[in-house]
């Protein structure tokens, strides 16, 4: 029985993270949950899975929970970034899947890491923030952390067996989102309806609205460089409309290994889980002669200048890409407020890189402290 | 430094190997070769690569390769089958490459598996005629059989840190050869010179003409069913025109992993020769987006029946497979020399199969004696 803490347990990840759970009851035990401020779908899961622990980050919606919740249910509510962190550290908690959306997940993933828990990491912002700082302290305490993202999970089942020196090139697959094939022209005036469109994954909002940009991809790119330890240089970034190829590595004697199924989250959610082992499921199975056709196309960073950033960033290194993801949050929220346009996203991320004082080898706090001062930064110059 | 013996290091794959000796001279040494008949090329090979061992099948050949041999040139030439085994055992020798082409293959790769050497399997018969056996003889010996068919190193590749329990089917690619997309009545005076036509790889005449009638294939299925130890029904094709995707495995989890590269044979022949290394090569890299479509069909057993008379075979089992195979040679080599026409081959496997009197567990005897009387049978029954 592996005991599961699930931060952000009411998103898209979290949710498909609990219907593993559900299907595989004798496996799996959730021990806590945690959202920001859906109370309501928060309660139907405690009443549901039975945690012994929920973390509600909003205060206000934290107690809008104590109310709803009956009597007869037995339940520590915590509040705060204090009760991710709790929750995170629980001496019962074997994995903590952390499907937070933003910077918000990073304390409470550094704090599991001290904790000697496995990390199945689905929050991005982690090691694009601070992947030095992460993955050093995961090899001090001798913690795996599990890719939970369909491309890096892909990448990490193609590795399997496999000798790191042996590696050439990581090639991550991109949809190229709603947008691919369109013109610079066209994308001026897009509206976030039509952003939010992605062709083949049902997701959450933030991550929708970057994978229209190509900034998910970019995301990435940051994260499979920690992930991995591999040089930027050698990760390359192709597009593949269908998401059927997951993501692939290239190795030195020219061997090209794949990972490919039909799109469904629950996949690498239960990979990360279950690894090494894996699983039955009644997941969909790949037919190829139905999909018939498998595209790629070279990936146009013209046309999806954030990509190109994201590359940026990660060459200046130090707190760049802490700042690119930062300003990426603020920005993407302002786009879904219908405050800035489409093509505002890169035009001030490329002004908040210009305006960075980097900082090399960042503690934790330095990394927190950017993020703020780029927020800041962001909202001072487009108010 | 690995020490390795060439069984017919004249044809396709045997010079190819002796090409991936050549690229890394420093990590193999090869001690024997051998050929049927091609002394020309097999004289050039020993003033190359300075054997220690030569093996001549036909004895004419033998004889003229001796007055050929310069004064100076100290080498062993040994003739016949006795020679193939000889070379199979030597002492000093890790690994033995079979690459002979039909059945002369079988008795020398078990030789060599009795001695203890690692084998690097290119002859298709050896499983195709003696899997149960063969298989059985490497458990009991603790010998390794690596594939060399693209194939088969896919999958070999693709099971890399996987439980054997986990696998759920094995699909193997194939192009379609030649006449895919093809019907019956057009392929009904197909010539052989359109059958040697294959689109993606450079074969000898035997294999070429395999690929045309799918034959190939179902040798690839029966093969596999030795090597991965798996059920018949856990084995799909499907048609793959570009050879990019090698072939892949199903998990139960619904994960699909597969190999890719451009078509080169050298890739899987050194794979074998390195496992679990892998070696720099300057093999021509993937480029997905310069190839820009993968497509995959269903096959059709209708119009290509050898496919499905090997199905058949493996399911009758026993000695049906072996029959299968001899018939396949005889005929494969009538159509060669025009003596029959393109869909004669299945129409006389199928009457050699409904003939066949099957043997379970067949010794090694039994299973030449299927050949010689198989190939009895089809001599009288086409002359």
């Amino acid at each position: 029985m592996k005991k599961v803490a699930i931060l952000g347990s009411t998103g898209s990840i979290g949710t498909q993270t609990l219907d593993v759970v559900r299907n595989n009851k004798d496996k799996f035990e959730v021990v806590a949950i945690s959202a920001n401020r859906s109370v309501d779908l928060l309660l139907k899961q405690i009443l549901e899975f039975n945690p012994k622990y929920v973390a509600v980050y909003d205060e206000e919606s934290a107690n809008k929970l104590k109310e709803m919740i009956p009597k007869d249910v037995n339940i520590n509510i915590l509040i705060g970034m204090e009760g991710l962190v709790k929750i995170s550290t629980l001496e019962e908690v074997d994995v903590v899947l952390t499907a937070v959306v933003g910077m918000v997940g990073l304390v409470p993933t550094i704090e599991a890491i001290k904790a000697k828990k496995t990390i199945a990491l689905a929050n991005k912002e982690t090691l694009v923030t601070a992947g030095e700082l992460v993955m050093s302290e995961a090899r001090k305490n001798n913690v795996k952390i599990l890719p939970v993202d369909s491309e890096h999970s892909a990448i990490f089942q193609c590795l399997n067996g496999e000798n790191k020196e042996d590696v050439e090139k990581l090639i991550l697959t991109a949809s190229g989102g709603p947008f691919r094939g369109k013109s610079k022209e066209e994308l001026k005036n897009v509206t976030k309806n039509e952003a939010l469109k992605h062709p083949n994954w049902q997701m959450g909002r933030k991550i929708s609205v970057d994978s229209s940009t190509l900034m998910n991809k970019g995301l990435e790119v940051i994260e499979a460089k920690w992930l991995f330890d591999v040089n930027m240089e050698d990760i390359d970034v192709v597009v593949h409309p269908q998401s059927i190829v997951h993501s692939m590595v290239q190795f030195k004697d020219s061997s090209v290994i794949v990972q490919m199924g039909c799109p469904d989250m629950r996949l690498p959610i239960q990979y990360a889980l279950t690894y090494p082992e894996r699983l039955d499921t009644d997941f969909e199975r790949l037919n190829l002669s139905k999909v018939a056709s498998l595209t790629f196309e070279e990936v146009d960073m013209e046309t999806f200048p954030c990509l190109k950033l994201a590359f940026d960033a990660l060459k200046l290194g130090g707190t760049y890409p802490a700042a690119l993801n930062s300003a990426n949050e603020v920005l993407v929220n302002e786009f879904l407020n219908d405050k800035i346009g489409f093509y505002d996203i890169p035009y001030y991320i490329e002004i908040t890189l210009k305006n960075h004082k980097n900082i090399v080898n960042a503690t934790l706090e330095e990394i927190l402290k950017v993020d703020k001062e780029t927020r800041k930064f962001l909202k001072d110059l487009i108010k």
